[in-house]
């Protein structure tokens, strides 16, 4: 995969370019949402929301794991310089079509008020609020994600379709920063309890196996212990060509 | 099942209780967005805005196939009377925590915020625009939906999760129609073709088989004229008890 394909793949599904591994990197302060300039030339170098970074609607249990995990994104070296750790958070926008071009089947119209599904919600806290962290040497993604009031299925829990949605993206997510692009091609979810509305959740995803162009990985939705089993899921992806996504 | 169970079950999926088959009914004029008085005592008995039926933002294709269905809603007899037809519009709301108490984890600010997942958005057009049919004789739902801007993945693509959200969606009201009060076990979701954002799309489920507990609902997303089958998927629900939802 050429780094440029690499770059378009992973904007596509809003996990925007990371600097390789080795890089030294800056520290950033927790709840200061900032983001970072991502080196991209003009058009492209504005700088748009980050959604995977907190704001005010992330409660304590959120903010714990969001912190866990984003201190292990850098380590320090015995000379105290910081470098790159085992995780990587993964950025997060709402607009893929400010990045890419295409959808042959959009009027413009459509094309300029388009939003990813789940960054769709101005309102902080209201829907999905999630960030994911990838470990490429273990082959995982943790996600962890706080399901909002306007996210409900049956009365005081969440929707199956929410969740649906958030194993598509995590393991989507996941397919991509392996694989580069890819289109889902099955999900099977079990659905074991039903989710409360306005928890906090931990989803994890592992890569089983490549063969050819087909991804396959297994996700689980638990509680952030651990302890209780919500959801398992596996989903097969599809590698493509930039050419097939954009309709060339 | 009781009839009160029947009724409330209908509406926790936001489906309305329906007048029994074979009452006379007065023909709702298209694009009319009025609501009938359910019948229920006070507090439930104000008008709730049925979302499932057509807005401003509904295309032709869209108003054609409502109309399509809608028509057969009722017949005419012989002596002119106009009668329940083979089909049923299932009306569509956003607030089930309105008619019933519970979500035991739910602090009472979620309760009053929470909205119905695909039914949480107040712009028309912008996110879910569906209308869901039911033919009791046939054991079939057909649903009619408009994937709006809110709703991408791929950039001019609907998101996959958005997709398995209207599988959920009309398996799950299909499954309480026949079955009353169920939760979803099981969606296993084949992606054959991405589908543009934008697409006015038929949904149609077939329930399977009943086993006890067990609802088995098949279902296919295609394009209007059936021609172009952009995803299928199966969906196995559990009955449960009103108990059970609401935690007690």
């Amino acid at each position: 995969m050429s780094r440029s394909l690499g770059r378009i793949s992973k904007m596509l599904l809003g996990v925007a370019s990371l600097p390789s591994c080795g890089t030294p990197v800056t520290r950033e302060p927790v709840r200061r949402c900032c983001v970072r300039n991502m080196g991209l030339p003009w058009p492209f170098s504005f700088q748009p929301r980050d959604f995977s970074l907190p704001n005010s609607s992330w409660g304590s249990e959120m903010m714990r794991l969001y912190e866990h995990y984003n201190s292990q994104c850098e380590v320090e070296t015995e000379g105290g310089e910081r470098r790159r750790g085992p995780w990587r958070r993964l950025p997060s926008y709402n607009r893929s079509l400010k990045y890419a071009t295409g959808g042959v089947y959009l009027s413009k119209l459509i094309q300029s008020k388009a939003r990813f599904f789940t960054r769709n919600m101005r309102a902080p806290g209201a829907a999905f609020e999630y960030v994911i962290f990838a470990n490429k040497e273990e082959q995982k993604c943790v996600c962890v994600f706080q399901a909002g009031h306007l996210l409900e299925g049956q009365p005081g829990f969440v929707h199956g379709g929410a969740t649906a949605t958030m194993i598509d993206n995590v393991t989507g997510a996941h397919a991509i920063y392996t694989s580069g692009l890819v289109m889902t091609a099955n999900l099977n979810i079990n659905y074991r309890s039903p989710i409360p509305l306005g928890s906090t959740l931990l989803i994890e995803s592992c890569l089983d196996k490549k063969e050819g162009r087909k991804v396959f990985v297994s996700c689980k939705v638990t509680s952030t212990d651990g302890s209780k089993l919500y959801t398992d899921a596996t989903a097969l992806f599809l590698s493509v060509t930039v050419g097939n996504l954009l309709g060339a």
